[in-house]
């Protein structure tokens, strides 16, 4: 077993908020984040797949496999989007940092086989990011 | 003359496009970055400053001045905001980073003495990013 | 169980070396760490929590939570300080890379619930830092 | 338990392409990679050993002790190096990421005594890196 | 005037060393880089670009026009190759990382009009790298 | 000519205070980098040279040439070092970030002949760099 990881990147701009919420809920509960017109981030995706080793080929997985599954199921859809407002997943569900992260593998797990994704990581800001792993039953 | 260099950082949003263009020629111009409900980024700030040195205290500038004054005046107004709706500078102006940096080096320009401002660096992805040192005159 | 990670900054001196050792014993064992007069590192901290996300808010822990426990209790004790001689913990204990991160830990553990502090991650220079998760009965 | 990471730089070339295969089949299995006369790296590898912490000292490992084994065991013979012609492991061993992790697991795992290899990093681009933490048994 | 920076990454394999020069003092003239097989890197290339801001679009060069040129003439040629064997540029120039700089600065000097090619600055490996901004006649 | 641009590390302690003004002046002008007992950096030092390129061996100066000395004057001197009180031209210059920069000026830059010491940039913390190009009378 190798993990292999994978960084991407993509720039987005999002909300956090709940529309049924005051605004004076929502400021308390994400900070400005909650501004109601958005801001956004440059995200940064560390994509870390497991497998086996091919001992023919010295790769775990086949070349540009997981680029293309990245690209395809997240960067086209992530990319220069504005989340709350293009990406359905996010109409209702509040796009902060672990939900995008949860997000990403949920989008993920199913596909990388038969390799098994180990984790994804989004990086907000050079401060701040999260780090999901599935849940034990996934595993 | 020695310079002095300090980095800041702010989260926005921004749409890349004029308001009277069809949406077709603005995806011409900006690219994915016309997206009408907008996108994000974590923006780099890098504030450089020549002045003299103070032979008595070694330094170029008080402590903490450049720290307040981009506090004030860039970082709250532009951090954590959607560039072309809450900042009144970029609802006519196409929040470019060109334009951004331009913003933020006419802001301070006047503001440095008895230091002069040397250059405004905007960083906007980890790819791409732009340098203003003013017009002539003002040097 | 999401894992979020936050980063941190402060600067610090240290001198790496037993006083009641001799001077060339302190050497062999720390290096040019033991230099007597002290020397300083930028150090960076990266404080993984662990917790169930909130399925309302879509987060792990309160708005600012770790920001400030970090702030109040790690940057304030040690920041712009000289370790050995400013900091009650590493007057006794010396203050090598390991000791500082299960003091941050010891610090912290207990402050993070109802999440729970995953690891402590404290990065001395370029080229080298230290990870420290607890002990297994905390866990 | 506490864990320790060093990192290390590199520089090589490699190819990664099967002698026995055609460029054609190399070209697919390894995309541009596969390139006859090669292309190269800087390599960062980062190195994690967990141990016991010494009460005394304050440390894991004596003092440069990662430092000599891996300038060594690792740096020299790889540094500056052609590795499908340079290096003897990798003259039937396809230099991929995946493989080069390994062969520096397998260099350093029995020489960190009393200590543990917990894990070696391979950092081959910004985009792509790999990490192997042996096989269960050695564990 | 303003300038824009972008950064663009390949990697390649190169020897420093002249054919017509024994290898020992090829040795003494590169050090280690000379060794016959070749060793390889991570090239980052920032392309520095000035020129007028285009007052409508806020742009100082057309959308894409500094990726598309340096795809094309840089990347596609430089990466994935061994300079001295697949570049012809550096069958009979030694490709060190001044040479390379110049290279790309003379590729691309004449087609950034109606902008001028500010600098080209060339990072070989963390701690070393090179800007070059032509001769004074070009500019 | 060509600018050669080589990156070094150093770790080391400082106070920031002049010893005949009170300690309320002190943290006035310098603010928390006047703890008395000091607080250290990861330094990194650029040190950009310009020459003529060597249309033989395609160098701007000789192999390892700046390494040599900045290993002899500058890294031996400064790493690991309390600047107050180890290194004799701080005892009486507080050494602040711009009066380091200007030390390693002044001790490289007779040294570098036939080239020409362009600029040292001394980066104290992630957020704040200075950089120092001499007195127009040394150009």
């Amino acid at each position: 077993m190798i993990r292999v990881i994978q960084r991407y990147d993509f720039s987005a701009a999002h909300v956090l908020a709940r529309p049924e919420w005051t605004s004076e809920r929502n400021r308390n509960v994400y900070g400005k984040c909650a501004n109601p017109a958005g801001h956004g981030h440059n995200y940064r995706v560390e994509v870390a797949v497991e497998g086996d080793l091919d001992p023919k080929t010295g790769r775990v997985l086949p070349e540009g496999m997981i680029d293309a599954l990245v690209e395809s199921r997240v960067l086209r859809p992530l990319d220069g989007k504005f989340l709350n407002r293009d990406v359905p997943e996010f109409v209702q569900v509040v796009p902060t940092a672990e939900n995008i992260a949860r997000h990403i593998w949920d989008t993920l797990a199913r596909e990388v086989t038969p390799a098994r994704l180990a984790s994804v990581r989004l990086v907000e800001t050079r401060n701040n990011s999260v780090e999901y792993a599935g849940d034990e039953e996934l595993v």
